[in-house]
């Protein structure tokens, strides 16, 4: 009956939950993950995701921490939360984790991945809703050249909401990679980064989608790197292209799995 | 003013409709069709689908004909439609046909597919609903085996729902194609006949699967081809990995588009 720390690694379909982070009147996936564990467990317990997704954003593989009985084991816990979840939540792993794990704190990196349709079923019933159908032209060039000048350590004031860091919050990231790959039906965007600020992901994107379709200058990019806000970003692309893919841990926080 | 005929290449998820064909306090997608056309021409103008497909069933290219004014240029009829039409049927594309189009009695041949989803992650919020998750063993050769069964003209009456068909219809249907793909995450199988009898392509994939999970013996698709009833084959599979995929008709229905 000892307890024990489990992450969670979560798949959610953003399009109908208020984001993640729990809030007064809203369906959010932290609610729907501490109500469902409470029917579990009859106990209250937190989970504690490695980050906030907005409303409408998704997941492949977003990581939440908890602490459970230990007589949980992660692989029934993931099977008895399945069983519970509604069908736009599902727990695709769960790993037995040193109890100083934290979701947020310990995590490494995380990868998003932004998925734009150009070809004329993008809208359809089964991709709407599920990536952004863009209609206009995409310079596959101009989108390269645009991601490569994001890599490195900078700030990245110029891509980001105001005022939703601390005050002594200096934007830094280090983004590891970024980069265009082409799909079936479009191109997917992806981004791999220490940290990520506020509506970054769709900032970058909203801008380099308008420098490739010949809307905004390839100097753009390099000028919002040095830029104190955002101000002259584009719009941020909507939601619902965005999935947040994965977190990395170091690997000495992962125990043996019983 | 005066009316032309127009085909209508149809998208739709299914889980939200009662199927295809309009029924009294049912969400149908050809009720929602015709709502649509109402509210854009003023007129009840009646959607004849090329079949029904059942509840739950998907479909990538539903075929349609419709009777309306020619001042709706097929183009501008897509356009109008899929502004007003909810998120889950899409037109995607429109066709100028001869006045002696029929959408059902001109068809020469329908093609469908049916999704199998055969790794952990078949049960994902972003394939849920869209594929069947099948947990049991798949024998690849086994599958291949019995879909080389089917190929040909034979009386399909051992993989159909009774009492459907017309007291005189001999239930024989000739199958062009049907095989089973290897596709990420899964199989697909992939039939294309002249006519299907109802619940037809779910009581042939229920059967197969069950073949290939050992569950029932090889020859039991030979037998079905000869039998007289559906007593001895498995149940169909769910509708929810179900796609009519494509339409067929002859060059000749097809007019120049203006």
């Amino acid at each position: 009956m000892a307890p024990h720390t489990v992450q969670l690694v979560l798949q959610y379909d953003g399009a109908h939950f208020s984001g993640w982070q729990r809030q007064p009147e809203e369906r959010t996936v932290q609610a729907v993950m501490e109500d469902s564990l409470l029917q579990l467990c009859g106990i209250h317990v937190s989970v504690l995701g490695s980050g906030r997704t907005d409303a409408g954003v998704h997941a492949l593989g977003q990581a939440a921490g908890v602490r459970v009985s230990d007589r949980w084991t992660p692989r029934e816990l993931r099977r008895a939360l399945n069983a519970v979840l509604p069908d736009d939540v599902w727990v695709a792993g769960a790993f037995p984790m040193r109890d100083d794990f934290h979701a947020r704190f310990s995590a490494v990196s995380r990868s998003y991945r932004y998925l734009v349709g150009t070809d004329d079923t993008a809208e359809s019933p089964f991709r709407r809703g599920r990536e952004l159908a863009w209609r206009r032209q995409t310079d596959r060039a101009a989108l390269d050249a645009a991601a490569r000048h994001i890599v490195g350590p900078y700030c990245f004031r110029g891509f980001a909401v105001k005022g939703t860091a601390p005050a002594d919050d200096d934007h830094r990231c280090l983004v590891r990679e970024a980069s265009w790959s082409s799909r079936e039906g479009g191109l997917v965007f992806t981004i791999r980064a220490n940290r990520f600020l506020h509506h970054m992901v769709r900032f970058l994107v909203g801008t380099m989608l308008d420098i490739s379709a010949g809307r905004r200058d390839p100097e753009l990019m390099a000028e919002l790197l040095a830029a104190g806000d955002n101000a002259r970003a584009s719009p941020p692309a909507p939601p619902h292209g965005l999935y947040l893919e994965r977190v990395e841990y170091p690997d000495e926080f992962y125990l043996a799995d019983t």
